[in-house]
């Protein structure tokens, strides 16, 4: 595909198959799971791909997300859109949840607030976004995570509550 | 671009250079504005494109998008990825906001808090998600989004400070 | 009880042993119980009356709450403690809640989130705070309150989420 | 004053008239103001001992209060009730803030995000809650608070943005 006027841009991105990335996830607990998607022996579900965001660490309630900013993630003024600081937030935590969680056992998240603290460009880059269990309860659990800039400072906060099932 | 394997998609986009977005936002209060991007006589932002959400509604204190779930916004459990619900929330709140604002004016979002309710696959859509300005002062503003599927389920709710600039 | 320097003020209240409220809420819907502490035949919990606040009206989805503002309310700088406009908003938010459960059902708070809009002085009342049911689930359920002034001016607003149990 | 009947209980207590508080704030930063209070030198305000809480440790970005929770802090199934759990945290997190301001710098609360994690019965003292300074930038603030129980457990999380005045 072929941009013909000049304020005219485009992408072309591609995934796999989510439900390949779902069957992965059935039989292990979810730190394995978590590891080996950061290995690539996992395919990283569609979302990553569409949002250009990857795993790049991987603990035991600790996971970190990274993304390089670009104009693709922009809102109207101009600099990434507040969903996708979101979306990673949102990631980190709950991914942060996953690898606490036994195999045979998944969550969903409840909520997610998150506090814009300072806006992001392309040159911004490379973001890092940490996400961090607070409290690890049985039936819920609460995670935090922080977005720090390619220079440390911090952009944005959340927290988000998970259910956790059997 | 051609997927060689059965099990990656692929997808391609364009959008427009956001410079043009934020130029046509400058000399022209927040409803006229966000009408004529509704119109199409404005540029949506990049973030629309990548997300494939549209503005559907403008009215002052008011603002309605829509979205068609599909795979590429999924998350690894096969269903459409909190952060793109948090975009939509977002979006709406804020926007509503944006819509109350006279020429000259600016706003930025101080924070965003997402409960998600109930989850949304590829047969969910259309989805409808309505900001709503719940306060309107003069150096902050709140604002509620409510996200409804296909057949008027609430699946999502948020509710969003805005500070405001002269 | 006599205050002996003129800048020292002092109060006494009083308030009934909780375990009466908690065996009557124990047999009935939660609608019942809460029309029966509205209308005085149920003893409100003590919280109502260290801090002053009473159930104005009870629906199913719908609790209201009022206060008057007091000095035994205020905070360093003069004025209501967010703490109380907390209170009153998660008392209002829960209760419209509990007023949707049957009997032998009961539910617990999971998180409250507020934002303060204006703030409350001793000129500001009678202060109302109306709780109403966003989302009703099996499991979960979502509110959201907001808090006027005695003017009617819109104060402060929270959201809500419960759990449910059997 | 006499509690005639034995499922009536009373209490009685005094505070000091909060414009001297004020009036302490005024010329000071905030640390040399908060540390006076939590020395004594300066009266803390009514809402303390409204709800029996006290301001234990203060430090630059740190303030710790504690609570002994009681009978008159219960909700109507017998715990210390939400608002009470909240009323901490936010004052955690607004001196927090507070202890970082300049002297003739004020500051408001925006908002408050609490989860609720454990209940509080009156076994459950002594409870702590710290307030910590998240980020501190010209206009706005952020800072999150954590109330532990008498052992150490994690019973409640608070986030809160406030914004800075000259």
């Amino acid at each position: 595909m072929t941009a013909t006027r000049p304020d005219l841009r485009d992408r072309a991105y591609s995934w796999h198959d989510p439900q390949l990335t779902a069957a992965a996830a059935r039989d292990v607990d979810g730190l394995t799971f978590l590891r080996r998607m950061a290995a690539g022996e996992v395919p990283a579900p569609p979302i990553t791909a569409t949002l250009g965001f990857t795993v790049l660490e991987v603990d035991a309630g600790r996971v970190v997300f990274g993304l390089e900013p670009a104009e693709y993630h922009f809102n109207p003024i101009g600099s990434v859109h507040g969903g996708v600081i979101a979306t990673l937030l949102g990631s980190a935590a709950g991914c942060a949840v996953h690898s606490t969680l036994p195999a045979g056992t998944a969550y969903t998240s409840l909520d997610l607030s998150v506090k814009f603290l300072r806006g992001l460009g392309t040159d911004s880059g490379p973001v890092r976004c940490e996400g961090l269990v607070v409290h690890r309860g049985n039936r819920t659990a609460l995670a935090e995570a922080r977005l720090h800039d390619g220079t440390g400072r911090l952009c944005a906060h959340a927290t988000s509550s998970c259910m956790i099932f059997s």
